[in-house]
């Protein structure tokens, strides 16, 4: 029943382009007579949403990063129950910006809780909705978040203030996963102009469309 | 570090009598000349206490199960990390009412979502924090019902509530997890008279002092 819809992810770091990319795709999609649905975590489902509210309270500083690991699963969990399984159930290709990979790459191999163990709990949380396909938006950090630095009208968020040191240990954590999950990973060069990004990404999705 | 004190749990259904008795050992503890210390999730952490309301809050009928078991995982790391490691690192008994096997029981088992997928979760939350022992109280569930029911100073809680089918899968649970935790689970018959229960769960606890 999930297969009657197409599910595909966008991941990357900020600064990559993803959100902006992502609805053009859904814009296109629809264009071209397609059921789509643009998405991000916890995207208005209230218990996902108190979830999330635990997690930016900056009161919880004591909060551990396994504590942390499992309330972003369990606001995953709760989105893709409510918002995602039902959208593809009823045929639509869903778009959600950052998934499993997110966690994996931030929080198993940038903060070290461990890639395999981060996605043993995300697995649990994910069952058997992985994504069909997954865009990847490779870009150094430098240029990241030198782009972050120009795009005025975006608030700065808690992952901006990171250490270069961490965005490069994300982007080694992507790298990783690409090798791990080659049938739905697509590495996207999102170092060049973003209508270039935005043209190969599109050609990935249409390409994956006509081979199914 | 950990293993400075001694990490005991207090397992079994509803009207077993575990929490009176887990009080009684842990004062028993004391008047020995032990630092011993009693709790239950989420135990005054605040963190926990957030994720509890989660849980409890009657307007979240949606919660998928999933997500359910990710949130006690959650609170339970979170009890952990900030009152049950620091009190074991100081070298205390401490005597938790409910843990892992409650989660494995009751979600896992009784709720059908696996006792090895709600174990992967429940070992991310627990990391190397596992109980060195667990005392296990069976009791058929027509007299943990009756129990309670004769037991006015206490208040009828969501569990009490399942069905007489539910409890005895929860006591299914247990068994296996009897026959799967053998180095750890002690099965205490808390079909006897209260005094009895306790007597059988003291002399459990001081032979596993004096043969470590």
């Amino acid at each position: 029943m999930i297969n009657n819809g197409i599910f595909i992810t966008v991941e990357g770091p900020e600064g990559a382009g993803k959100t902006t990319i992502a609805q053009r795709i859904v814009e296109n999609l629809k264009r071209e007579g397609y059921q789509a649905m643009y998405t991000r975590e916890p995207g208005g489902i209230s218990i996902s949403e108190q979830i999330r509210q635990i997690l930016l309270n900056s009161q919880n500083t004591a909060m551990d990063g396994r504590t942390e690991a499992l309330l972003y699963a369990a606001a995953r969990r709760q989105h893709l129950v409510e918002k995602v399984i039902p959208a593809l159930e009823a045929g639509t290709i869903v778009v959600c910006d950052r998934f499993i990979d997110s966690s994996l790459a931030y929080q198993g191999y940038a903060r070290g809780l461990g890639v395999e163990e981060v996605y043993k709990i995300n697995e649990f949380a994910v069952d058997d909705a992985m994504p069909h396909l997954t865009l990847y938006f490779d870009i150094s950090p430098e240029i990241g978040l030198r782009r972050i630095q120009q795009n005025k009208g975006r608030e700065v968020n808690r992952l901006d203030l990171e250490t270069l040191d961490f965005h490069q240990r994300v982007r080694k954590g992507y790298w990783q996963l690409l090798d791990q999950f080659p049938e739905r990973m697509v590495k996207i060069n999102a170092e060049q102009p973003i209508e270039s990004v935005f043209q190969d990404s599109w050609k990935t999705v249409l390409k994956f469309l006509l081979n199914r």
